[in-house]
């Protein structure tokens, strides 16, 4: 009847090609809260999943078309950078002054696109979410699930987004493995016996928030946090991933 | 560099009138993770502080008008039950065949106003959100603070919200005193020395979050969570409450 959430140290700068499988597992080996166990969560931030996978982008590589350029003037922004959150959308909702709300090719609808200059190494670059981020978590759990010789260990790549209507961001899962990423409860009873409705609950999201929580700020460096105690939302397989936390088109009423 | 989230047993039926501070307190002085110390969050569900404050309405009292009917007819639902959503919103968003997304009078964008029927007792009653959620959570920390002889206990008032473009449900505050509901690192630096941006993190919500991982399901009666290690998230002060939460019109992109 309790959950915790263990900030993860040791994890240093991470490059292009790093192995991210080898780097959070030596750090969990080590970890003080202990190794991880059957029915733990892995948490990790994307951005260091983002670097190991080379989503790195030089902005000097990238010329600014006029509508990047007419978006950057609005913003006091770099058309570069614009640029890049231009490629990276699937549809464009909102091109605010703050900024940019985009849906991004894996379905996210998040400020530009996902795409990040914070805590990235040197000026004048920037930094994409991963490809895919289900496969990024499918790969890592694949790699703490042999090293450890577990088979009921999820991994959850989370990302920070803001909301519609309220102020602040909080983390929530980009990619996920071994989780089920939604826990429904339509169909069960309340207490008293009546069916309870629109019970779903974005586990996923709820474990990048309290990851988050444990973390000491976004300038800390403790990208991996390690969650006990949800053990009852976590699965033997990879699980349908984040994916299914995706609102479907034909139930979105805010675009 | 952890937190913990511990389920507070012991919260049975709350019923109008009742003491929650003392409720709530009885059940803090007897839990397995021990009594609330300087730093602790406490995390109730709204269902238990609506209750106490008497928000159940018979819908037997309630006329439906034409639009709730016609509204209640193309859902499948209850004309009454959608009379009072309406009753309840200060602004409709969108009236949907799932469910009614509304303005609270509080400023809160959700489902159906915050109007539940899950989890009340008896048939044919709806339970409202408090009138003033972040009042309630004063007035349950001054209580709280007494007993205990504390000075620095916070208090969240937590609901079920969905989000507009991802599935499933996340726990967030809808009420709460004692905490900086919103952690702002805008002006502090990244690792690299740049100027973080866009870095509010709606702590408030995070908690919530992470206290809703603690229970073992909506129809569990687990009211109250005690959460540890958000020390520096806690006030002494009652702070300014969710409605930090609240995004300012000026800046909502998507009504």
């Amino acid at each position: 009847l309790s959950v915790e959430a263990h900030v993860v140290p040791g994890i240093g700068e991470v490059t292009s090609g790093d192995d991210l499988g080898a780097v959070i597992g030596e750090a969990l080996a080590l970890a003080p809260c202990g190794p991880p166990a059957e029915g733990d969560v892995v948490v990790t931030a994307q951005k260091i999943v983002s670097k190991a996978e080379g989503m790195m982008v030089d902005l000097a590589t990238i010329d600014p078309s006029p509508e990047a350029q007419r978006l950057a003037a609005e913003g006091g922004r770099d058309p570069r950078h614009v640029q890049v959150v231009l490629d990276e959308a699937a549809e464009v909702l909102r091109p605010g002054p703050w900024a940019i709300i985009c849906e991004t090719r894996h379905g996210f609808v998040c400020a530009n696109a996902g795409v990040d200059a914070s805590n990235v190494p040197g000026s004048d670059r920037v930094l994409l979410l991963p490809r895919d981020p289900d496969g990024s978590a499918r790969r890592l759990r694949a790699a703490l699930c042999a090293r450890f010789g577990l088979d009921r260990l999820a991994v959850v790549v989370t990302d920070s987004f803001g909301r519609a209507w309220r102020t602040g961001q909080c983390d929530v899962a980009i990619g996920c493995a071994g989780l089920s990423a939604v826990w429904d409860e339509r169909g069960r009873a309340d207490r008293e016996g009546r069916p309870l409705t629109a019970t779903e609950i974005a586990v996923a999201d709820e474990i990048a928030a309290a990851a988050d929580l444990a973390r000491s700020g976004k300038a800390g460096g403790e990208p991996v946090i390690l969650i006990r105690g949800c053990g009852k939302f976590v699965l033997k397989s990879d699980g349908a991933g984040a994916a299914a936390l995706v609102r479907e088109r034909s139930r979105d009423m805010f675009r």
